[in-house]
This record gives C-alpha cells, structure tokens and sequence, in this order.
C-alpha cells in the first residue's frame, strides 16, 4: 500500500523519469513507511492502448489502491487528488502527455508484508516502522 | 472512467481487431463523454496465464473499473452484464475464445482527468464535456 | 474470481515454478470451482519497479480480486492472509524475495464467465459447476 500502477507511452520516460518520479509519489506518502509505496511502471504500444474508442500515444493512465489509509472526508479527497496532480506534473502535464487517475480504497485486513499484517494507524508498531523503513513483528495486537 | 483491462492470448487480436473491439467497448458508455472510456489490452503468454491452475492460450481476462456511474439496482446489473457480453461476442465468443469479467465500482471523489476532477452526472458541466469530447474546466461546483 | 495477479522480477520464475505456484494458488479456493482461479505473471525489468523510491529486483508484487466469496469476520481474515502466505512461502520466502500483497473483495453482480452470470454460493448450479470443472447453464435464479 499504495500501489501505483503507470501505463505510459513506449519511450515516454527514461529510467532516470521513472526514478525521479517514484521519489515524487513516494513523498506523497510521507506519514506512511517509505516501503509501504509500491509503483510500477509499464508501456504500452499505442495499437493497444485506447481512449474514446481511438489509440493514444500521450496519455498516461494511472490506477492506484489505498490500503493503509482511507480519506474519510470531501476536503481531505480534493486535497489529496491536488497533491497527486502536482507530483506528477513535472513529468507528464509539463511535457504535453494526457493523464487521468483514480484511486480504489481496499480493505486493511487483507494485506501483508513479508508475511505479517501491517500495523494499526499510528500505533508504536508503525512508528518503528517509519523509523526503521523495514517490516517486523508486532508488539501489539 | 471506465478502465478496461483486457488479458489476452499472444497474437489473439491485429491492431485492427483492437480498434473495432475498442470502439465497441467505447459505444457502451454514450451517455459519458467518450474520452471517459480508456482501454489496455495485454498480451500473456501462455507459461503466464492460469486458469484452474492449468496453462492457458484460449482465454480472455477481463477486469474493469468503474468511476463514473454505479449501477444501483439488480435489474440494471443483469443488464449491463448482457450489454457487455455482447459487445465482446464478435471478437471473443465468435472466435471460440473462452472469457470472463468483472466491474470494480471505485470512488468517485477519487478520480482526476487532466487535473480536473470530472463534473457530476447529467449536470450542464457533464453535458458540455461529451459535447466537446475533452475535459475543461468546471463552471458549477 | 479469483483474479490473481503477481508483479515479479524478470527471469525470477521458471516456466515450471509458475505451474507449481498456479497450482498452489488454485488449490487455496478448493471450495470453488477450480476454473474461477485465473491467475497473470508479470515480469517487471528494475527500471519499472520501485519499492519507497528505489528500484527493486528482488519483489515480488501481488494484487489480487475476490468476488465470488467474502470474509466476513477478522478470524477468517486472518486465517486466509496466512493460507496465502503459505502458499506462496515456497517460491517467495524461501527463495529470498520481498513481497506483499493485498486484496480487494469486488460485487458479486458484476462478474460473468462465458456470458453466464456465476450460481450463488453453494447453490445445486455452483455444486454442477465444481463437479464438471465448467460453465453451465442456471438451472434456478
């Protein structure tokens, strides 16, 4: 959680676009483990890659699934989508591509890490979490 | 709004195949501005791609979001289920093709075309962007 | 249903190893009909896959739709999140990869397998359908 996935233009971005940009999002999360922020990045050839019924070769699409957090209210949500615009703005409106995203919000108790169930919102389990930027055992339940 | 992702057997779709496949995919959604509708289709190899834990080459894996519109009731679900089929039966069923698919319904507060997040159903903002066929922005809130 | 779909490192599985892991992930849902079980593999070169803003080589990535059943309780939920694990244990863990994985549960109403919408659980149609390993007709509503 997240998990970002990034259909994009063949060519669109150099391995340097896509690290650059991984960084960005990953900022976005910053109250989160780094390593909770999971992206990847995939082309796809404009002959199987459509809008409105017509192939694309500018557009990026973006889907991504929230686990960690849910936001709960209309102003957190248009906040939220704001700061997505803006991370991602260097690299896709300041060049000229398309872009749409949405965002799914998926059940908390069905992800796992390295095999252990992440730790409840701002618990001391997910402090040492942030703290260490790796999984371990919970202290609590 | 939708994403369609379509899995599929190498060399099971021409680029034209894809096109005429897209636009009927496309022409479901009239009531939406057209430009909503963005497609993906994937090739999987056969050593990729399960179904009941058996390899398969003749098969059709789809999965698609959507953003826009939820469908409330059964009577328009059993509907729109048959809609879809049928938009797919010239290029899968008539092609002796196995297939399956499935509609996640995600929120709607959390989508961004362009920067813009999508006007609110059958308002004068919506009515404008099928017009036009591309985003811009919003005169009501 | 399930859809399974696991993000990996290039060359991190052999043709074989994904047989023997399609058939672990099957064997999870023995109280399905084997067919409902797809599953897609999907190399992703490092350039494409980033983990907190790095690029990984050693991840493997899984998302995953449930729709013809729910866990219903924190018990079954936790119980299932382990059966995955154990599942994947052999060719994840024990190999040295990282992974995570996490799952979306997505309206049963809006699924459909070779133009039959799917019997209700444990319904006479559902049984033929576990026997016969294949779509049949409804014989109830």
């Amino acid at each position: 959680m997240p998990l970002w996935k990034l259909y994009h233009p063949v060519g669109a971005f150099t391995p340097q676009d896509k690290q650059h940009l991984a960084e960005r999002i990953t900022a976005l999360y910053r109250r989160l483990p780094k390593f909770y922020v999971g992206i990847v990045f995939q082309e796809v050839a404009k002959d199987s890659f459509f809008v409105g019924g017509r192939p694309v070769e500018n557009f990026v699409r973006i889907w991504v699934d929230h686990i960690a957090r849910t936001l709960p209210t209309a102003e957190l949500r248009t906040w939220w989508i704001g700061q997505c615009d803006a991370a991602l703005a260097p690299f896709v409106r300041d060049r000229g591509l398309d872009w749409e995203f949405h965002i799914d919000e998926t059940p908390f108790e069905l992800w796992s890490i390295q095999g252990i169930r992440p730790p409840a919102a701002d618990s001391d389990d997910e402090r040492r979490w942030i703290a260490e930027n790796r999984p371990s055992p919970l202290t609590t339940n």
